[in-house]
């Protein structure tokens, strides 16, 4: 059955996250977890999801960078799409009006990816498989038709992903099947937001150990002192056995990362997260080198391939964290997911916020089944925030993602959450606004 | 006197040169020069005007940005402004839920641009000063006091900085004397564009020459064979012994640029310009080391100080580009120029599309003055296309840029050009839509 996509919706959508100190950390002290909200519609009322994450002011510039597609989108046949994801993806990406705006990066490159994610719902829903099965019952000629090589041919070629993912094909099968047996192991950041106070931290901590969680995330850069008060206090609760991550969220300059990282050494981390900016690939390089054995470890903020190419050519990063809203779609994220396995280094998606979750796991579920191949050093973050507001919640059992069953990406948001957050109009912020006056 | 900003007005306007090939590149085929125009306004009725540069569609995008900025700049004390410059632009640039669509790239931070430099208007418009002038009259210490160091301390501390900038201090007033008596030069890149016929190719060759023009860019990477035809014209044109550079627009992969280099090294070029993905470092620095001693330029879409620190780093080029509109505003190009002086790279900016020559004059009026105090190797782009649309508009004679004497940043644009080509009600796009129906 052949549809085509005749209409775009557009949603503003923003949490009050700010007043619990929920999502807190040393560059965003305040973030409203927040979405533009994108929403194709075809003939029989099929319909595909995708958004931008975003953490308040400024989702309506995202709003109007999805509108600017529309065009682009809208009157497209997804047999035609689905015949040529690689050419869809670069009649998007590629217009040169748009580009001029990026390019490949920041407000149109979001706006790309809940367009593209979008469409990936469509044709995943429509074949009645959750996004990562879509995705693993291709070929590995399919897959790599997906990718736009353009500017990441001097670090993998197409005939060397196919080779890559050729050799995974006979163990497809056994994977998946593990997958749906055990789910795949997550790692937990709701316990050391710097909004937090102590005994907050403390209890959650102890929630997460009961819960069964291994693996703890503590946000440092705001202030040493305070970040080895927090970090001692997150080590005394977890033991020596448990994991310690840290993330500074892009603070440092190169130099005050690996000073700050002598001291905080003493907690034994895994490793440390957005040490500086998430543009500096030669500051990543000498903090990595200087930290060992500690990792290193980006990418929430790598806006493209171009990035991660180059992170993973200077031996930069340890552990490389797609977002799934910030790189131009699925298909940039097959095409970073491919380099990852190429250059041997473990994909650790950033998630939390709104909806990352939901996208994630289906990107690191794919990853195992058919480009990795391997779970060694891997893990999902996980963040227990909002996410009722989704049709098909993730659901974490024991540290653990289960396999999302549901057809298409389970980024689909309640009709009744829409309308309750929108901006500025919903109740909840008409509310919140006529108090502000 | 003191002055409080009291209103931010933002217009899109449009000009349809994609209709005579203009601008016309391997990336880029059909743009239409286009601005989200900001115009802030004070008490008594000062305005200062700033500017995104826009290729025609998403311009709308960059409106909302730019709107977004607004409650960052209403209201201030321009006194306050210019008693901390770099305070200033950390309080908009850092703004974290704005920051987050970047990180300072983009839309957010094209639009980041327009706003300060609106801001960089009104200090020079109220001083009666050029801007280049404004900038100059400063000292040291209150030029370093406009840069945010953040994230580029492990190349150039404010120390050093300041050293580099009282090294040129005596020197001013002598080279300020020989810009006002020679302006400053320039090359031409209107001559070689992708659209144009051979016999306008010629004709325009023979103009530049007779126009006083020593330095001709060709655009490349389209298709190699038309590169070298194109290449082969204008080289016949304008002889063995001016200048010819090529720009391929970000086209190539890091391996092509190499191989087209190989071919078109024939011509004897000075550089290529934009060779592969402006994120692409690790890469430009390949293609440098490969190229030599044909240089490497880039800059026109690098998005911030992170991203020039690091090409400067790696000895990947040996022409830095700034764009007067895709940086930061002033303050983030006063940090690349101290970046690009202290490793001693030329400064060569972008320039064309509609308002850059106007913007990038001062900066390297300023550069030579203040900075590098140097004048070799440099040269500022020029194109001739819609300067009319400006009330100061650039004068170039004989291949130089004559420096700028009205107060302020020469950025106005005027008030019919704003009616006319207003999108989409200005009675240009009016009667073209109307036609298109």
């Amino acid at each position: 059955m052949s549809l085509r996509i005749r209409d775009l919706s557009v949603h503003d959508v923003r949490f009050p996250t700010s007043d619990f100190g929920d999502g807190s950390d040393a560059m965003n002290p305040d973030p409203d977890y927040s979405a533009a909200f994108a929403i194709l519609r075809c003939d029989d009322d099929l319909t595909g999801h995708g958004m931008t994450f975003t953490i308040g002011r400024g989702t309506e510039i995202c709003v109007r960078a999805i509108e600017a597609y529309r065009p682009l989108v809208v009157g497209r046949d997804l047999d035609e799409i689905e015949a040529d994801l690689g050419g869809f993806w670069r009649s998007l990406a590629g217009d040169s009006q748009l580009r001029w705006l990026g390019p490949e990066k920041g407000v149109v490159h979001l706006a790309l990816a809940a367009v593209v994610n979008a469409v990936w719902d469509l044709l995943a829903r429509r074949a009645g498989k959750p996004l990562w099965q879509y995705l693993s019952d291709m070929t590995p000629q399919e897959i790599v038709r997906c990718v736009d090589f353009r500017h990441m041919r001097d670090a993998l070629t197409p005939e060397a992903a196919l080779a890559l993912l050729e050799k995974q094909a006979d163990g497809r099968a056994a994977r998946r099947a593990a997958l749906e047996r055990d789910g795949y192991p997550a790692y937990l950041t709701s316990a050391g937001w710097i909004g937090y106070d102590e005994d907050t931290i403390r209890a959650r901590c102890r929630a997460a150990i009961a819960g069964g969680w291994n693996h703890f995330k503590v946000k440092v850069g705001a202030d040493l002192e305070d970040d080895l008060r927090r970090c001692r206090i997150v080590r005394e609760e977890i033991g020596p056995d448990r994991v310690l991550m840290l993330d500074a969220n892009q603070v440092w300059d190169v130099d005050e990362a690996i000073d700050a990282m002598r001291e905080l050494a003493a907690f034994d981390p895994l490793f440390i997260e957005e040490p500086t900016s998430p543009d500096d690939i030669l500051g990543h390089a000498r903090i990595a080198s200087a930290v060992r054995p500690i990792g290193v470890a980006t990418g929430e903020h790598c806006q493209n391939r171009v990035i991660f190419k180059q992170l993973l050519q200077a031996g930069a990063i340890d552990y490389l964290q797609i977002d799934g809203c910030r790189l131009g779609g699925v298909n940039e994220v097959i095409a970073v997911l491919l380099l990852a396995a190429h250059f041997g280094v473990p994909v650790c998606p950033h998630a939390g916020g709104v909806g990352l979750c939901e996208h994630v796991q289906h990107f690191s579920a794919f990853d195992f089944v058919c480009v990795s191949g391997s779970l060694d050093g891997r893990l999902i973050e996980f963040a227990d925030h909002l996410h009722d507001h989704f049709v098909t919640p993730v659901r974490v059992e024991k540290g653990r993602y289960r396999m999302p069953t549901a057809p298409g990406f389970g980024t689909e948001m309640k009709a009744e959450s829409l309308a309750q957050f929108a901006w500025p109009d919903g109740p909840v912020w008409r509310q919140r606004l006529s108090q502000g006056e």
